[in-house]
């Protein structure tokens, strides 16, 4: 109910009647009024005019399932969110539903992760309000060698997202940082389980670091967040949404081919390393040359100046010759 | 305590007395006494004669963390067993146990499984007290492209295995069923927790037919069980211990490459398919040819009248163009 009449209030200009919501969702015009006052408890600025009704006059910086579900423009990603005020992880969360059922497209999103994961083992800073912390489930039925590609499509869905919101430039730093003024402000963490010729599930990590205004010492020389870089506050359920609306753009493009062909030219023009000099971290042969694209299987193309190389992602670290990226 | 006196009565010919006991465990003639009654309640047939002492006379076919500890020979693979009554698959347990932390060696079994898992989602049978159903945690430092070959590492420890205890031959189908007389005696289901470089944990499922009588219709042409190829009742622990012997041999081999280089030759000695016409079930376009055994990747090389073509896992199924093989 709560959802239901926050998205008609949401897309409605002027006001909406008690009237009209109580014959729209059959229901009593105490139900109505009940609804709206978790709404304002919950943070919603509801003027209530006589003879008027309701307008919805501010929203608060929450990530609620209600919140989510009314600004919800995605198919089928988050036909179910998990919300959670905190989690140990979200990718642990979302790897427990996944094998206990959940439907491709569940997402997980917390208000704080108090165990957040990076790569390798590492940990993840997610302070409560402060940033998207969500993991999507994925369950395609695409060959497990091929699902690596999927953590440059979330690259490029973040990119987008972050891109158009800020109308500030969010880079990706190969294959799946995500890069503002040299920092990062985006961290992806996309983990599978599989057997060797079938997925049982992907989930797909997002940490996108929005309102910080500060960061720990060991991290701030090369960490950022959308409010740092453009000094404004983002709605948070609102970027959700946008990057959820990318995703599922350039995933079924992905999906069409199980390659990244139809999404090397706009992944390239988001990549920051493009014809930039970068050094391959190659524990055998560490290697210098020019950043050049991608290839359609999410190669980095890099030219020496004796040859071009392809390096894979998981082999190798890269990193910029100049700054941090 | 039941455990290590049951260690001690099957290392010892003869009779192993009280005092013995007493000493050895530092504990009361009462707790010894107490222990010796537990196993025989759990099946164990023990002789006490005054001024001699205990005599182990038979043990009964359990799998119980006792019985599998008194015959462990290995070095690092079962020093946890967690065993269960009934789960409802060992794979499922293994990957909760191994998330929560679980070292590497650990295994799950269990005398039945009430939702046993097959490859791609399908079932697996696996009765009470009839087989071996258990599942291996292992965490690797390898490339998670590198993990499928540790199912045909799998496969290799369980056909030695089975051929030593039994004398009677148990190949290889490639990648990884056992086959006697031309049917499965073993299921195995390797999965991956991976990030796209990093291994998280990897689970072996290993489902044994032991001591089965006869299957259900619909698998009875291509299912048989070590009974009913010998007549024999074999005793499950101990195949438990002669498999995971078998494989931490192989395993070790595989890591120092990453590779089967080093395990070529024995696998394809245990290769069911080896020259044997095969039909590559490739889903773009079918072909026949001779299978002339496994490359170092694990691949199958199938000669065909043009040329030799080389056959991923995952990639396709292969079958034997005579008989089920």
């Amino acid at each position: 109910m709560k959802t239901e009449i926050l998205t008609l209030l949401r897309e409605t200009d002027g006001y909406v009647s008690g009237q009209e919501l109580c014959e729209k969702f059959g229901v009593s015009r105490t139900a109505v009024w009940k609804a709206i006052n978790q709404l304002k408890e919950a943070g919603y600025e509801i003027e209530a005019v006589q003879n008027k009704g309701y307008r919805l006059v501010s929203v608060p910086d929450i990530l609620s399932e209600s919140e989510l579900q009314s600004v919800r423009k995605t198919r089928w990603i988050g036909e179910k969110i998990a919300f959670f005020d905190v989690v140990d992880s979200t990718n642990t969360r979302a790897k427990q539903l996944a094998e206990e059922g959940a439907p491709n497209g569940t997402y997980v999103i917390a208000e704080r992760q108090d165990a957040g994961k990076g790569r390798r083992g590492r940990g993840f800073d997610s302070p409560a309000g402060q940033g998207i912390w969500m993991t999507l489930v994925l369950k395609p039925e695409i060959d497990p060698n091929h699902a690596s590609m999927i953590t440059l499509v979330t690259a490029l869905a973040v990119s987008k997202a972050i891109t158009d919101m800020t109308g500030r430039p969010a880079g990706i730093k190969w294959p799946n940082d995500i890069i503002m003024s040299g920092k990062k402000v985006c961290g992806i963490l996309t983990e599978m389980s599989a057997q060797f010729d079938y997925v049982n599930h992907i989930v797909v990590g997002i940490g996108v670091n929005v309102q910080n205004k500060s960061f720990p010492k060991d991290i701030e020389s090369v960490a950022t967040s959308l409010f740092i870089e453009t000094k404004e506050h983002y709605h948070r359920a609102e970027l959700v949404e946008r990057i959820w609306e990318a995703f599922e753009h350039y995933y079924e493009i992905f999906l069409q081919t199980e390659d990244l062909s139809g999404l090397v030219n706009e992944y390239n023009s988001h990549l920051v390393n493009m014809h930039q000099q970068v050094k391959v971290l190659d524990p055998k042969e560490p290697f210098e040359g020019k950043a050049m694209g991608i290839t359609p299987k999410g190669e980095l193309i890099v030219d020496t100046w004796e040859s071009r190389k392809l390096v894979s992602t998981g082999e190798v670290s890269v990193r910029g010759i100049y700054g941090y990226v």
